[in-house]
């Protein structure tokens, strides 16, 4: 098969309207009707279908749509999909296609071997825009509540946006919210380069992919295919329905390295995507909020049971997927003994910042004004007064102690605000 | 060793003055010092190191502060030390009062024995207030930063006083910002009885039990010692310093079942709690924020390397710790499968909520508007004739459906709220 399209070639491949007819037979996903496709080409499994002698479970996945109806009829309305979706610059794609996004697939074959159910990989997909390259290696898929807060729709714009411009793809799902401000932001990377030849977003629908749900994302959809890629696995006119959300969710899953959920309720169907993330090995993270916002309490649940990697930004992202060059917002994973010296002022500027705690030990055992000795200094810390003298030594090479014959006094560098409360 | 205090007794008992004096005589921790009390009795040790002939650890420890120091000075001291005590209310106690909180401080000797670096258990504890019952079970350390912001310390208050509500002693360090709010919070469950007997709240100083640190909070000490207890194990008129906050961590962490860490910033001292409270075997807990927010970064850390587990409020707290009688606000810990029919929509209320995915299905496969017929219903949601027939009994039972005749046509209950997207 050819990656021309229908649009171009100006007339139908048989190959292309046998999987326009598979798809309309079946309501995806179906892994009988996948498998069957894949042992014996799209053309032969078609006529099967029709004539109703293929395999009992591709009978049955078909049995709804294509029992009773003549077979002309459902060949005829295979080549009005094709129309339809060349009338919107979309093509359809299967797996003999370079365009096949064959690596993010794939992982659907590992689920089904591992008995996850509803794990069927697509048969073919609808395709407005660009090519699908870099699924999923290049590629993070960032979803969320449809009903975000202000704070939900921030944290994913400037995540889609860094990712973008880091060279990721976002995969979303163009719904209101969390996933509108995903496309949108990554599209802000090529704002400034319309010719950009590179895809920057992704958006996989629940619907025909001559369909713009939700009606008021038409004009971003319309962006999104000319920046990136539209797709679906839904025959041209098919309405969003309730079921179709989740086995979509599926696809999202698939196409990124790692599924990012920003924000979702209690009972958000994004849990469903992380869900077929989980199931396909794909790495889940979620964005923590705060706990009085309840658009955040689906994300804190995949969190708690540690179901889902804590992210805080983009560099979280890539960092955990190994491939960043920039400084994560985590990136001091440490987390000090309770005796290693950490400072437990949060302010960086402190003067024992650096130090030793042993030496830092000496510098608080200062009276705050006035001189004091060495025998003082070693009452005081309560350390010998050898390892006092060691600290006094360093102390005075950083500028924070200074003697005047036997007496000793505290350096207070200038630092321009008023002294913090210790501690 | 009696319970009495040399406040009433009105006459320093030995023991007590040997406690006093070995505080005095090294800072703690001392895991040798200690070892070797617990090995010969306060008296016996006390007397040893005044006439330095103890063991050599032991004289190193208490090297900077008794050598060349005349012993009967030291006795003068630590007897002054008592009743400097005595004058704030305040006793001391050491392993052999039934007030020692023994269960606490045992988790001090696996720490040990697992070769935690300063580890060592207090000697005695300087206390103000009631006795300290319910260390560790009934305890709860809330922890965090001192520039807490508006979010951390409503969190940490309806924490503490949620907990304190439950029966939890709260646990804190007294400094400013979500210490504050946990004591502050705590206190507000005996507002209403002031004459009830348990403590609710304990408060444990890096200085000497007659300091008031930070000044500030003089009054909530006050009252923190009325309805619960001040502890300190430094002798009266120690100064807060550096190290001291954290070597007191360490019987913060110590002190309670679980650590919570409210907010930190990223070099919080907070984090040291954390820590030791990980090494003494005790839970660490950490509430998620804004990742936009600076002084929730530090509980980021702790939860994105699963050092701690993430809790939203007190009911969160007490499940983890497996006393809750309340429902958890994160206690539907289901995540649902891809296509396990999870409900996409945020909204409870959804007409199809509880509904199995095939009937679900069928549901979303009505048209809008109008009827339609068990054929349309078939073709549309992809599902066998019986199936669907099936749904339709069920939807009908439900009052979503209803039958004309031949024709179906779809209810959707009055909800009182405009239609959502759907998906």
């Amino acid at each position: 098969m050819s990656i021309l399209s229908a649009e171009s070639s100006g007339e139908l491949e048989p190959e292309r309207v046998a999987l326009a007819g598979l798809l309309r037979a079946c309501e995806p996903p179906s892994a009988a009707l996948v498998r069957y496709v894949q042992g014996h080409g799209p053309e032969a499994a078609w006529q099967a279908v029709l004539a109703r002698r293929a395999p009992r479970a591709v009978l049955s996945a078909t049995a709804a749509r294509v029992d009773g109806v003549d077979p002309a009829v459902l060949v005829a309305r295979a080549e009005a999909d094709l129309v339809a979706a060349a009338r919107v610059g979309a093509r359809l794609i299967g797996p003999p296609d370079d365009q096949w996004p064959g690596a993010a697939v794939s992982a659907f074959a590992g689920a089904m071997a591992r008995g996850v159910r509803g794990a069927g990989p697509p048969l073919a997909l609808y395709v407005r825009g660009r090519p699908l390259t870099g699924l999923p290696d290049r590629a993070v898929t960032v979803v969320g509540s449809r009903a975000s807060s202000p704070y939900g729709t921030r944290v994913a714009g400037e995540m889609a946006y860094e990712l973008a411009r880091a060279g990721s793809v976002v995969v979303s799902g163009a719904a209101f919210g969390i996933d509108t401000a995903a496309h949108r932001s990554a599209l802000q990377v090529v704002r400034s380069a319309p010719d950009e030849p590179r895809s920057v977003t992704v958006a996989v629908l629940a619907c025909g992919i001559d369909r713009a749900y939700p009606e008021a994302n038409r004009d971003l959809l319309d962006l999104i295919a000319r920046h990136g890629s539209v797709v679906s696995e839904y025959p041209p006119g098919t309405v969003p329905a309730r079921h179709r959300f989740l086995v979509r969710n599926r696809l999202i899953a698939a196409f990124g390295a790692a599924t990012v959920v920003v924000e979702a309720g209690r009972r958000s169907g994004t849990l469903s995507t992380a869900a077929a993330a989980e199931q396909l090995g794909r790495m889940v993270m979620a964005v923590p909020g705060p706990v009085t916002s309840a658009m955040s309490v689906g994300c804190h649940l995949l969190l708690a049971d540690r179901f889902a990697q804590l992210v805080t930004g983009a560099d979280d992202v890539l960092t955990a997927l190994g491939r960043t060059g920039r400084t994560g917002r985590l990136e001091s994973r440490a987390v000090p003994g309770p005796h290693d010296g950490a400072v437990p002022g949060e302010d960086p500027r402190h003067p024992t910042d650096g130090l030793e705690p042993t030496n830092a030990r000496v510098y608080d055992a200062f009276p705050t004004r006035g001189s004091t000795s060495v025998h003082e200094l070693v009452v005081e810390s309560g350390l010998p007064a050898a390892t006092v003298m060691g600290a006094l030594a360093v102390l005075q090479l950083h500028g924070l102690a200074d003697q005047d014959g036997p007496q000793w006094r505290r350096v207070r560098p200038d630092r321009g605000t008023p002294p913090r409360q210790i501690g």
